[in-house]
């Protein structure tokens, strides 16, 4: 009842496998994007619900601003448009006509408009309009919405030409005030993946040569996937005053002079959910983590006989009520009861794929003995998969049994992380020679062939050189620094700076 | 403190000033189009989250679909291209190059693709992959997204370029259930309008040339706005079997043989928030009904001396904390204590031109007295404008006062559109002479010069001539209708059906 594909056989497969069985997303007819069908909008909504109160909490307030950019906006800020040139969606026309019996686009625009792949370009003209003085600052806001990169090889939540994210935007009076904003979203998203996605993460800054596209500094959290290679699950970056410079954001500061203020922008995308299928995912579909699973709790009807029906109906609908009266968690526990007309083993074996935390199903027997069978995906195979417990100690047991499925899946992440950053390579020769194998799933428990290093990097732009002969990325530069001195892995200069290096989606 | 201008001065311009004084929206530098600011977008949340809860009550589930639309997947449903052709943003291009030391587009794409003006041709396409047997139906989802529609005249909220709604779609077995859908959302319309935004609505069906481009049959929600004119608020459309048959929707039904589904489609925008200013904000600026304000109640601490702030501010926590504690409406209040460094009066004027539904302005004199002193926006300038009320009746009372708030601007709104159906003109010539002076400001309680007119329709083609020259449109065709005889009021022939005719929006 597995995927067709494992991890261990054909990864990039495995993953497609996934996507599709738990009927999550699917590529669409609108080429390189993709329609994210209930059960993944349901996580993004759930992750979206999470963070979204972390932005109120910290004092942002969220708008909506313009999907279309002017061209123009882009050549305020050289190295932005540099940046995104290559990937951008442009509208020209705003009609279409018929012509010799063929639709034709017509009217076509004065100024072209360019579909945001970030939003920065057009918010900082907002920002320019709103702030005079230092008592206007800060200005902290935040959009939900959609943006479009154009890929050439999109792949489902990982990379799609369209894709849904949260980008904030806050504008300061002081350096000092911004970079500390920065660091501040950049802990609300180490936050979110490890206690909310139970993904955990590695922080730290990124590169000059891999920071976003207009920004000072890039900061950013990292997950390991299960085959080794690297995700980049969130940035924070802070701007400077270069966007300031190039909208004219500026302001009387207190003591009476303009001044240009400090700019900071972050954000998280529908790429998350891909990093959370690589990061729990087993051969048997998707895991979804219990503080983001859509349902909580499906619970299964078994019904041999037509006459057991109304007696199982109501024995469910009583443990769903006892479910729901349990406070404070339960009263907003998410439970499916599924009704449909299929054969109860192929439900089973569908929330499987699906990874609902916990699958109950309930029969006549059940209603019967006043029990539950209780089956948890993560457990599925192992002697504690089936469980039969009274209806008392499952209502009582149900906060801890999902808390603690949060717990073990962040856990078994974690150790995976941990035992699969190499810390003992020092020489180019060994460095070349570990990343010359290819990335393949890292069983659990155990390390895997290839995953992170932590080593030295010179910084010369030589070495970026090499980075690129051996496809593989700095992914950051970790906040703790050993500042021992050693060579650096991919030109063997004397280097003291520790950076993490690996493949990466 | 008023506006600038007033609905009986300038109604149009007192429109623009509502909104701008109450920092909802502006216009952006992207033509065309809006900047929801916070105040505004805090609105549009929490009708989302009122009629969200309605949609998935109503088992419908939230998905995603691209934003980008094939050009030929227009050309399929020849009435649906027709209709919004000449508004449609294209894209062409894929990135922007460096000629001549300017940025222009580059990469042509083979095939242009359209901004979603709507979706139901990219919908209707995963539906035909989705639809296999008549056990897979219905198919009943929703989507929040953003949608694009070219248009000349932009107005804030009402007629924007892009804008904000949620559409649903759906596809069923036989046109009977889709029928039941169809109307079935229209009423979650009406609720919504009429229970959330207290905007009383007549509901009805379109004409024949009103109709949704595709639809075989078009219902609505129309609001009477200040001015006497109709605000189109919601539409619900059943599609029959035209965009089943265009994209190839079938399937296998119960006996065997193929079929096409019937399908549906309903949507809402941020286009009811200028519904809302319309039905509900005075010369003072915006009232927001109780039940969308972002905020319900503010508080505005009045400290006259510097060491009164920590006993004001003190008693204004256990204020806060006493209102969040009454369960259960209570329990979800939005309370925002001013706290900024302005004069006290300045806060109270801006709170009040953004509508806060109660604004409490806190003193040393209060504090001491265990009072609070209440002001309710709708009681401005009335003898009940100030209220002086002790601690514990304050927050006894908060429910019943927001409540009544909300029942009194809906009972106000209900009763200007009753008075203001005029059903008494029976002849085409007292017909033009109504509808030969201006719309201006309803005075509450009064009868407009100009604004609704019910009578007869003969429905002949020269009868939608005379609507275009007389610039009026037929709403709707109310679901009671009388079947009395009459002559139609455009064309002064025998008619039967009865219809209601104004400006609009």
């Amino acid at each position: 009842m597995g995927l067709k594909n494992t991890r261990a056989g054909n990864y990039p497969e495995w993953y497609q496998n996934v996507v599709s069985e738990a009927d999550m997303a699917e590529n669409s007819s609108s080429p390189g994007c993709m329609v994210i069908k209930p059960w993944g909008y349901g996580i993004w909504e759930r992750i979206r619900d999470v963070f979204d109160e972390k932005i109120k909490e910290t004092d942002h307030e969220n708008c909506y601003f313009p999907m279309f950019i002017p061209l123009s906006f882009f050549q305020k800020e050289a190295e932005h448009v540099d940046g995104f040139a290559k990937e951008m969606a442009v509208v020209t026309h705003s009609r279409l006509s018929m012509k010799d019996g063929k639709l034709v686009p017509d009217s076509k625009l004065e100024e072209p408009l360019i579909v945001r792949p970030t939003s920065e370009a057009i918010i900082a003209d907002s920002f320019s309009k709103w702030v005079k003085s230092y008592r206007d600052l800060p200005v902290l806001v935040n959009q939900w919405a959609n943006v479009v990169r154009w890929e050439m090889r999109p792949r489902l939540f990982l990379r799609t030409r369209e894709f849904l994210w949260q980008e904030g935007h806050t504008a300061h009076a002081t350096a000092e005030e911004a970079e500390i904003e920065t660091k501040r979203m950049l802990e609300a998203y180490r936050d979110l993946c490890e206690n909310t996605l139970a993904m955990p993460v590695l922080v730290g800054r990124k590169p000059e040569h891999e920071k976003f596209p207009g920004a000072v500094d890039t900061y950013c959290v990292e997950a390991m996937m299960q085959d080794g290679k690297a995700l980049q699950a969130g940035t924070s970056h802070f701007l400077g005053q270069n966007f300031a410079k190039s909208a004219n954001i500026s302001f009387i500061n207190n003591q009476g002079q303009s001044e240009f203020a400090y700019t900071t922008s972050w954000g998280v995308s529908t790429r998350l959910i891909g990093g959370v299928i690589m990061t729990h995912a087993d051969d048997d579909g998707m895991v979804v983590p219990p503080k983001i699973a859509p349902y909580q709790v499906v619970i299964v009807p078994v019904i041999k006989k037509a006459e057991d029906a109304d007696k199982v109906m109501e024995y469910i609908s009583n443990l769903v009520a006892a479910l729901k009266k349990k406070a404070p968690f339960a009263e907003k526990i998410r439970i499916k009861v599924d009704k449909r007309d299929r054969a109860s083993v192929d439900k089973f074996w569908e929330w499987t794929r699906k990874g609902a935390p916990v699958i109950c199903e309930i029969g006549m027997r059940d209603a019967e003995g006043q029990n539950v069978m209780v089956k948890e995906r993560t457990k599925l195979g192992t002697p504690e998969g089936k469980q039969i417990v009274k209806f008392d100690e499952f209502v009582a047991s149900i906060d801890t049994r999902l808390e603690n499925i949060q717990k073990e899946i962040f856990q078994k992440a974690k150790n995976r992380l941990e035992q699969n950053i190499r810390q003992d390579i020092t020489s180019s020769e060994e460095f070349k020679k570990y990343f010359s194998q290819s990335n393949v799933w890292i069983e659990d428990g155990k390390q895997g062939k290839v995953a992170f290093v932590r080593g030295k990097w010179c910084a010369d732009p030589e070495s970026e050189a090499i980075l690129k002969e051996m496809k593989i990325t700095i992914r950051c530069i970790p906040f703790d620094q050993t500042g021992t001195e050693g060579v650096c892995l991919l030109t063997g200069k004397p280097a003291t700076m520790d950076v993490i290096y690996a493949r990466s989606y």
